[in-house]
């Protein structure tokens, strides 16, 4: 699975910017495979790109055309099918981040299969992948794990490649979410996979590589979220990381979703993730805490949690939006 | 889901005995479901079963022809399709434990459809699932956990439940592969379910119950298994265990199926299966070890070996086949 790009954006009639959040977050990722935003009536949203038509994506080279909203319901909107079957008569793909499979709208895959146009329904894996064996392989990889859900594991994994990548390290971002997967046109949903194959489909998404090459793997869940928590250990065992990265909301007043589940102390999150991980790699170490202080008000407090938590762990404490990830990408170039 | 008895337990041409591996499990701890076995031609495999043909169990009241065999590569046999199809036509249903499913058999699905038969695949689950929460729900259950996959945990759980019906306990075996729920007659092949729900899965499984009421449930892998330890930890989350068994078997060289893979040191398996399970049961607590000593030939051995575990450990280490569960019941009863 390759999603080509340039890309339009397609906002449908997004209700506000928050159902747009999926195409910000690849706008700010990737703002030069974003060439224009196609919104039908209604739409308010708006990502500040140009606002193009089918056509003229087409003739400025568009390849794909994608869906980065949510509709109420993970559904695809009726008003939204004619502009999507315009955009394969014009020759582009099609890339879904819902819910709702584009390719099961019957004029959609029609159209798809008259006119050689390629759907992609990126939290649905089409792939079948092997059982996972843990067994070691080259190539250095880095996974973001979390206190939580939503604490910015993937922004985590995205702004370390920004930094290697600019220090001139051979890197990948390794998406496992349908976000992470339309930033960087390829990945698997890893919560969609079949249980037996979790680890299985984690040692697909980041092979066996160059000795010096860095796979950076998106976080899924927390192995503290009693939801989730069977996910992140497939990923875990699966992306065998040298590094790992623990990211943390430190205003979070309970696990995401679950009013009677405490956040887990960091102390016991980073033992448990750490244990989890030198199952398949020995080798195992932390190397940061990335933590979103956004929800803090106060410098002083974002300054003295930071520096605490980088006191009691001997770790760099940073926010990755603020602080930049300068310090824990030092930290790998060690490894 | 619940799969009618009595059963006629269908062999079809296995190729020997372990062949019918499944067959055996069921007719081991539901004897008084299976009223008779079904053979073809070139049949290798025996349950000891009165042999009888679809008319003969009809009449005795057979309610599901059962096939609990493994062809090679897990598919059905092409000469086995006439004897499914008169059985439905009998007015069977048909239950299957093997990866292909026989619901897609166009055969069996138009037999099915006209005489209003059920097939059940066992493997793959049907229903839908919600995502876990961990919240706490009433009743007591147990949890069989592994030092890796196929040391006992199915025949724990089970040789568990012979032993506190026997006393009087209200309780229930809560199957998660395909041979247990043949077994039991319900359950989920938590492997196959998709990885965002195996909590949940589980947690629809051994659902609030009275007080009293154990739910007895069936592990899979280990926590120490790299292939499979994302569906342990959605297991030991959702069934949200008051006592958990560690089982294991004293004379493996290596993690199943894994040659580079290292048993875990038993110790640090208590302990990482027992910090997971305290995070949807703070109360969660060994209560024995189950070890398979068929292997080791030297009585002595044996003893040392449970006696050592047992002192170590504080815990009743046993053989079930051999030694049978009281120790571990006595246990149960305190909690």
């Amino acid at each position: 699975m390759q999603i080509k790009h340039p890309y339009l954006m397609f906002l449908g009639n997004a209700a506000d910017q928050l159902a747009a959040k999926t195409a910000q977050g690849i706008v700010h990722w990737r703002r030069d495979w974003c060439i224009g935003q196609l919104r039908l009536e209604n739409c308010n949203a708006d990502l500040g790109l140009p606002e193009m038509e089918v056509s003229e994506a087409a003739a400025a080279g568009v390849r794909t055309l994608v869906i980065g909203v949510a509709n109420r319901g993970g559904i695809i909107g009726e008003s939204w099918t004619a502009t999507i079957v315009d955009a394969i008569e014009a020759g582009l793909d099609v890339a879904s981040g819902l819910h709702a499979r584009i390719s099961e709208i019957p004029q959609i895959a029609d159209a798809a299969r008259a006119n050689g146009a390629q759907l992609f329904d990126v939290r649905h894996p089409t792939q079948t992948f092997d059982v996972g064996t843990g067994a070691r392989r080259p190539g250095k990889r880095l996974l973001a794990v979390g206190t939580d859900c939503s604490v910015g594991k993937m922004y985590t994994a995205l702004a370390i490649e920004e930094t290697l990548t600019a220090r001139g390290i051979d890197c990948d971002f390794r998406a496992t979410g349908q976000t992470g997967i339309l930033i960087s046109g390829s990945g698997v949903s890893v919560d969609a996979v079949v249980s037996d194959f979790i680890s299985g489909a984690t040692e697909w998404l980041a092979p066996a590589n160059a000795v010096d090459h860095w796979d950076l793997v998106e976080g899924q869940g927390s192995l503290f979220h009693p939801s989730y928590a069977g996910v992140t250990m497939g990923l875990v065992h699966g992306s065998q990381p040298d590094a790992l990265v623990l990211c943390h909301e430190p205003t979070r007043a309970h696990m995401r979703g679950l009013p009677h589940q405490n956040l887990p102390e960091i102390g016991a999150c980073l033992d448990g993730h750490l244990a989890a991980a030198q199952l398949t790699n020995p080798e195992a170490l932390f190397v940061g805490i990335a933590v979103n202080t956004s929800g803090m008000r106060d410098d002083d407090a974002r300054a003295a949690l930071l520096g605490g938590l980088s006191d009691r762990f001997s770790l760099p404490a940073v926010d990755p939006v603020r602080d930049g990830m300068a310090a824990i990408a030092d930290r790998l170039e060690d490894i």
